[in-house]
């Protein structure tokens, strides 16, 4: 009876599954399909990039299509498809990567094969074969081992691939055809069209350009890293008001930086490909690029220790946190700011190292006020001492932060001149943005060492005002910063 | 006069130039040789991989020369050719995905082709070409958008785009050709016989398993980063006889972890392809590889910063330094140690669980004595506070590197159980060789807290046994650390 049951409840559960299917099936299809319109409005260029690939393969088809260019060419026109699809790549300096290697290595290696071919009926009919057969093993293999050489893997690995592949093919198929010239010809002129097609459609047709994206790849990270840093003192110091959840991300976002260099590399790779475009000329030195990617990353790395800080929750007595967040704050604020300039300042082409400059100057004078409010906070027993250490050590990991962004800096400066970025607007705009801006400032000065985090309208008070627009920084001007503190505490 | 004076001396410059070139060239020509020999002693796999690739082309170029292979397959021979060039990949794994997926994906694109060709001609000889078209620029376009999916482009991106050249090849050239069906059988077997030929040859001549590269690699990269810990010590407290050019190299071993996440996350991919070989079963967790490899770059992170501070030369007082050179040395030695047991632990793939807890154990009962040296070290005046941060700050981030090592050891832990590693040796040779070790230990223990740097023999001491012996972390015993530090200071 049990068993009866139990098959009867399994073949209602079966029919209740199969009527539910069709619904299941449409939630599942439309899902699918929500996510891969998003995907391509992720980044619409994967879309306008799948329509070149099919417009240049309708071009090419055109050479079967066409009864005149399918009487010259004949089957050989496959090689034109072969090609298209090959060599289409998402950027221009990828497809012309691939196809000037692909063009050059067919040209070479396709007269080597035909010398090979030739060199070979010497031997006879009997040593023909061995004689390809030495000729093929022993440039197959040396052409294979040259492509772990890290310069050419990294320029020519394609065209050492194809070198291989049309020797190969030439030279083994020239046993058995006389025409070899001919078919020789014919393969080449149309690996030639379907080059051409690629390149004059990724070139011309809404053209992707690895170096623009190299070029707002590292401004963006900047800006990611500014964001890391200015969301800094709200992980921090969280105001009680403050869900932390909501400059969680904000802090996060360095972690892309730290795995980057793959692409940064490839990118800078195939941007040398590239011809001069837009607002880069031929040889515009993206090596620069890499060496400033190279230092945001060694600034991140930094991120990710502080980021380890942060979550342990590891937190130092209040009235030490107290006396080092105002310093923390400004300091990170400043250089969060100098980076968005300095991204700014990339993305624009235009030279800003003014501003630049006065914000790191700014933080610098940060710098020499926390360090006067750490000697302050000189601990009163030996347990304390033990308490501020986890302050202690994220304070002065911020401190190598504020390096790095001046490193940084210094590197965009040098690439600015060889880039020849414009020179910035009219500086009195500048100037009255710089006021503004610390203007803005002032607004968020807090005088929190007091312990009175209600009084947030101080920006009026004279003494804080002097403290932005004075400050030196402070080697230079010691006695200044002490007076500053002094006024602040 | 002159000029004629300047024109005879360029002339004997140029003869000079002239009759120096043999043996320039002679010069330049040896010292490429050199560099190629010594680019292929490195790594001998590669000049195997060349002379495998070398023995496939010549494996398939028999369908070629021999006659009755010809009959039967024509021209489609070079279709074996070509598979062998683009299919031979450094490892068994990057082969496999390379063949399986052009298998694959020409066995459905020559179905889907052959589909599309009879489709058409049903729409008269006009309407065909454009039928195709449609098809090919649709079904093109399609295969390309989906090669930006992550989880397509890292496992099937190869096959989408031969998908794509099949599927359009065999459409295109349908429209001129009524042999479609002998036509495409003759591609898909050769393509199936250059495919085999490759696969066997790099299964069974000299193997190159990603899998295994990746093992090793994970087992090195936790090696690299025993060194730089061991050398830490050595580049932050040089003795005075040492020159510090020699550790130099040993501490900066870590560098290339920083940026491996690439290598890594390729060869874990190439693995999933591999059958199961040697010690490595089919379904060998390799994605446990890359958590593990992820941790270890975590650590090198902290590295990174703490170089920073090797480099800067910022030294903290000399009294601040020989308070915490004893834990620290301690500390880093045996997480080095650790760090040393877990690689050989991988290496083997047999559990050592014992040695690598003993190891991470006493560098938790380093971190408590540090951080009571820490306590101590309480700093007499204010300008005293500053100058001890950077060896605060370096004294924390190595507390952090410790707590790495720990959560490494529990990610290989994991591994070993779901890799089933061997369980240890015998226990007894474990303990003797555990004895032996921390003998060896407390030989180098140097009671540098006194000050006295030139009592070394003191390891026959009682005081200094109960130290490494009988310590247990901090945290539950205070009493017992502090009782022993005050023995020690």
């Amino acid at each position: 009876m049990e068993m009866d049951m139990n098959v009867q409840e399994k073949k209602a559960g079966f029919f209740q599954r199969l009527k539910d299917f069709p619904s299941k099936l449409k939630d599942v299809v439309t899902k699918r399909v929500k996510n891969v319109l998003m995907f391509g409005k992720d980044d619409p260029r994967r879309i306008i990039h799948s329509m070149k690939v099919g417009v240049a393969l309708t071009l090419v088809s055109l050479l079967y299509y066409v009864r005149p260019l399918y009487l010259s060419f004949g089957v050989s026109g496959m090689w034109a498809i072969l090609t298209v699809v090959v060599v289409s790549e998402f950027t221009v300096g990828g497809t012309l990567s691939k196809g000037l290697n692909r063009g050059f290595a067919t040209l070479t290696a396709g007269a080597l094969g035909v010398g090979a071919v030739h060199l070979a009926r010497f031997f006879g009919h009997q040593g023909e074969p061995i004689i390809l057969g030495i000729l093929v093993f022993s440039l197959g293999a040396a052409a294979t081992f040259s492509r772990f050489f890290p310069k050419i893997k990294q320029r020519y690995d394609y065209g050492a691939l194809i070198f291989v592949l049309t020797f190969s093919m030439v030279a083994i198929s020239g046993y058995r055809t006389d025409e070899i010239l001919v078919m020789a010809y014919q393969r080449l002129s149309t690996i030639l069209i379907g080059g051409t097609v690629c390149i004059l459609v990724s070139i011309f047709v809404c053209p992707v350009w690895a170096g623009e994206d190299l070029h707002k790849m590292v401004a963006n990270n900047i800006n990611k890293l500014a964001n890391s840093l200015e969301g800094f003192e709200g992980e921090y110091f969280p105001l009680p008001e403050k869900i932390s959840n909501e400059t969680n991300s904000c802090v996060r976002e360095y972690k892309s930086i730290l795995t980057s260099k793959g692409i940064e590399d490839t990118l800078a790779n195939l941007a040398r490909w590239e011809p001069g475009h837009g607002r880069f000329r031929l040889r515009h030195p993206w090596k620069k690029y890499l060496k400033i990617a190279g230092l945001v990353r060694q600034c991140a790395f930094h991120f990710e220790i502080l980021n380890g800080y942060v979550l342990s929750n590891y937190k130092a007595p209040e009235e030490f946190q107290n006396k080092i967040q105002e310093p923390i704050a400004t300091m990170s604020r400043e250089a969060g700011e100098a980076l968005k300039a300095i991204a700014k300042s990339i993305k624009t082409m235009s030279k800003d190292t003014a501003r630049v400059n006065a914000h790191i100057d700014n933080s610098k004078t940060a710098v020499g006020n926390l360090r006067i409010a750490l000697k302050s906070s000189y601990p009163e027993t030996d347990k304390d001492l033990l308490e501020i250490i986890p302050g202690v050590t994220m304070a002065s990991i911020l401190i190598e932060v504020v390096n790095c962004v001046e490193k940084i800096s210094e590197a965009v400066e040098e690439l600015s001149g060889l880039a020849h970025f414009k020179e910035t607007l009219d500086p009195k705009i500048l100037s009255a943005e710089i006021g503004q801006h610390q203007l803005l400032h002032r607004g968020t000065v807090k005088p929190v060492l007091d312990g009175d985090n209600g009084e947030e309208d101080t920006d009026s008070s004279p003494h804080v005002l002097i403290n932005v627009h004075d400050e030196q920084p402070p080697a230079t001007t010691g006695k200044n910063s002490l007076g500053v503190e002094k006024n602040i505490v």
